[in-house]
């Protein structure tokens, strides 16, 4: 627990809401601290300009980066500064929280509040996601129990079924699972498998869903599986789409809560960043820009990742573009990714830290691609030297890149103000002339290209590599009509390249793609490049061990870290 | 959608808190007409009668008796009459709503408000106790995966785990799976099964915790398996109670919704009424009998399951004990119970009805045998003869019970006025006396002597039969220190008998006890008498295919049908 959580006197949710223009009346109060916001009122006039920041990263390391933290930092400080800010983040998962990783509420004096809310149920939009992705599962199996038809595709195979199962939950025992075993009442006997809800489609659809008609149409796109007579299946052949729908009908209302500074922010959907695209909502991001100045999201993973995907697929799908990225990174990480071993990152390492500037630089040459104006925020540790970071902002300093220290971690606002600074100007700047969205890859691209283009641009890679069953699920997935869909990478975040052992700033290198996945109902195509973690385990001493209820009501043990 | 939600304005729900002299502190409100109250708010001083009336039934039929319609139906009417009431119910689970059975909101016009939202993910409750449930899942098979040893029990025997999983949801294919498949980093595996979430032992602990502390030593009680030393591995040993019991914070808390007429309504916690007592929280019914002239509570099924259970286990553990009885039954069950069959159980059949009122009779024994005043409710149908339920009046007032005609469904509280006065007048004739519990048996009787008891005294059988496992079971149970808890009885709700094909009122008959189970942590113990089952399936048209989210906001389909 944050001091600054205790020390902190919230604001009335009511009182947040109108910090943004959102009226009462599109405010529905969801225990204390929280709201869900009305999609009616997404037709309250606009009265801000809605500069979008995107907040991304180097490639993530085990030493922590403080992303989260950062971003919470910058919009505290940007609202100290006087600025209308709306933060838009993802919501927790439970998964991590009693895993390995913590809350994801940001962390020191940089936190949303009420942060044991928020890394527990929040406002339930992870159980309505699991539910409506299992109402989808029990109603398939149901469907090949009874041998009924689907829509006119006939009856559903059941050795054909690739919709698995979801649960909130950090638990390695279901990724392989047998079902309907027991007696003939008892189903179909199959294999199956259980996803984190993070990663469901479902997830990702509620995250880029633009209102319930999209999210009902979208729902019943997903697929199923095949019929027996080879056809695909869709959630709307099952029947199940609409009461999915109304299952989420409050999951796709965009949260509200506030920093530990009463700031605005907007905590909504949190689909993962390898198996989908890893953004906080359309819906929330178009509520904050109405309604602000200053846009505050960022993207999951590392900037080859979320950042990646957050402008070539929730940006596409949204029609924004963002005026800066903001480039998150550690003294400590960035000497990792010059081969500093964990344990020895906090030492000072002149040649592993211009290791990792060569790592960060690939990411800056990246954003000039995509046209983004970069201020590079090292998130300042208490022992990091005065030495280091003057390398580091030398070596942006010749690129014409500004770096910031930022200390939200420790002092709040007050220790971002500089950052925030910078980001104001740099965003206010382009308010003459707003950067024109600028993609890796055209929608008319074939899909082999649109992942050859992400992995020369966004990676360095000098081609890629389809397997056979690549070619074979591209044949597949062409025949269904989704050729024209986006791109979703799959790859390991720990690494520009596919292997998650190599670090820096690799050259030379082809990524392989194994597998492509239509993910019809997100409305993207995913790309897998190796073996994809959908349902995490937990470790040898989970976290849960230390969550405690305290006798006042605090929860103890969620946030001992940071994303 | 009922005709009176859309046409009734409800109350804010701070008002509806009010009613209850419940001060606005203490209401987190949860979305529109929804609020959770604060435990604080028990420590409030009380300021009414809180005259306690069990609602219950005959045992069920297909036909349907409409048990909560007639509770909401008669808290209504009691609010006419100017009573301050407070009705009790049990909170909807997902899975009959998506299934056959549609939603558990009442019926007609007797419903509560939001009746959507308490059918759906209300508060989150259930939710919580999923994920709570399943917490312990993963953390025992992480426990078993590796090797740690749990509390000083020693490593957990993997064969031995008898915990399994919860889902709230009608999925017939989980019943029996197979997890831990894969690779060695995938888990152990082995046999497991999921239960639907009512079933979970804890939504037991839920619905029977006096407050945080009681919650977090009954969840430390839940037995998980068997250690390979032989030893009882519990939900403490394995360090999960503590981060549980933050699962559970907010699902402890009761929820406050209101009657479509304005009353206010507890809706909180929702175990089966065959595996589990079948109560909703004695939370909820401390609160509101702290601060109302009458709590209108029910059991789940009819009088010998849920009614004796409520009576047993719920009052015994909150120190309560109801005024009178209600026994609600409809002409068409009594004639079904008499050997009508349901397509013909509409059409007059005077033979049928008398076998069917001594089918009523039996109950109405077991309600002298409690100390119990009892008032017949009749939920009377459009179609029923006045020469019908003539004869049952008739009948009734050979033994001195009032029957009242109860039209709750078709015309509201205005339908229940002659209800609410009978049961008015027979809960204050009692204030000078109130009745005394009577159990049906003592918590020092022997396991098999409680059980023989139950069986005599409520369900009118000669004796009970114990298999050679539940023999077994017992001496385990009892080396457990079991021996003093009281038994939750699993049986069908069909019969009287443990056969469901045994309809009216079965004499000379044995109850055959297949096997005990220890549930540690709700405090009793469970004598399965067939096959119990603890994970529906969906029928072959589910309920889910008619749902369907409307463009206002409301959601169709979830109200075809009523307990």
């Amino acid at each position: 627990m944050s001091t600054s959580t205790r020390l902190f006197s919230p604001q009335r949710i009511q009182d947040v809401a109108s910090e943004l223009g959102i009226p009462e009346e599109y405010v529905e109060v969801y225990g204390r601290g929280k709201a869900k916001i009305d999609l009616a009122a997404l037709a309250h006039p606009q009265d801000g300009a809605g500069r979008v920041v995107l907040v991304s990263a180097i490639n993530p390391t085990p030493a922590g980066e403080g992303k989260t933290t950062t971003s919470v930092g910058l919009a505290m400080g940007l609202r100290r500064l006087g600025k209308r800010v709306a933060l838009c983040l993802r919501e927790p998962s439970l998964g991590p929280v009693f895993g390995v990783k913590g809350g994801g509420t940001g962390g020191g004096r940089a936190t949303l509040v009420p942060a044991d809310d928020i890394n527990l149920h929040f406002t339930g939009d992870l159980h309505a996601i699991t539910a409506a992705h299992n109402l989808l599962s029990a109603m398939a199996d149901n469907a090949c129990h009874f041998g009924v038809p689907c829509g006119d595709k006939g009856p559903l195979d059941p050795r054909r079924i690739t919709w698995g199962r979801a649960l909130d939950m950090n638990d390695r025992a279901l990724r392989h699972v047998v079902l309907g075993l027991g007696h003939k009442t008892d189903g179909v006997p199959r294999q199956d498998r259980f996803d984190i809800t993070a990663a469901s489609e479902v997830m990702a659809i509620v995250a880029l869903a633009s209102g319930y008609a999209d999210l009902e149409e979208r729902l019943g796109r997903i697929v199923v599986g095949t019929s027996l007579g080879g056809a695909p299946v869709t959630a709307a052949d099952v029947g199940a789409s609409a009461a999915m729908t109304a299952l989420l009908r409050d999951a796709l209302k965009p949260n509200l809560v506030q920093t530990a500074e009463g700031g605005p922010a907007l905590v909504h959907a949190g689909p993962f960043a390898n198996i989908a695209h890893g953004c906080s909502s359309l819906l929330a991001t178009r509520l904050g820009a109405r309604h602000s100045d200053i846009v505050v999201t960022e993207g999951g993973f590392g900037f080859d990742l979320g950042g990646e995907k957050f402008l070539d697929i929730k940006c596409r799908a949204a029609g924004i573009w963002p005026r800066v990225l903001v480039l998150v990174a550690t003294l400590r990480a960035l000497k990792m990714h010059g081969g500093a071993p964990v344990k020895r990152a906090g030492e000072p390492d002149a040649q592993a830290l211009a290791r990792g500037i060569d790592h960060l630089t690939k990411h800056l040459e990246t954003a000039t691609f995509f046209g983004l104006p970069v201020v590079v925020a090292i998130n300042v540790f208490p022992n990091d030297t005065a030495e280091e970071l003057t390398a580091v902002e030398s070596a942006l300093q010749q690129r014409n890149v500004r770096m910031s220290r930022c200390e939200g971690f420790a002092r709040g606002g007050e220790g971002a103000l500089d950052l925030a600074a910078a980001v104001a100007e740099a965003a206010e700047a382009t308010d003459k002339a707003p950067p024109n969205p600028r993609f890796a890859y055209e929608l008319s691209d074939p899909l082999d290209e649109k992942i050859r283009k992400i992995a020369r641009v966004v990676y360095g890679a000098d081609d890629i590599t389809l397997s056979h069953g690549a070619e074979k699920d591209r044949a597949r997935i062409e025949a269904l009509g989704g050729e024209k869909l986006p791109v979703c990478m799959a790859k390991t975040q720990l690494s520009l390249t596919d292997d998650p052992h190599v670090h820096g700033r690799p050259r030379g290198f082809h990524v392989n793609v194994r597998e492509l996945r239509l993910s019809a109902g997100a409305g993207f195509v995913v790309a897998l490049t190796g073996d994809m973690m959908t349902m995490p385990g937990l470790p040898k001493e989970p976290a849960a061990l230390r969550v405690k209820l305290l006798p006042d009501g605090r929860i103890r043990g969620l946030m001992q870290n940071d994303d």
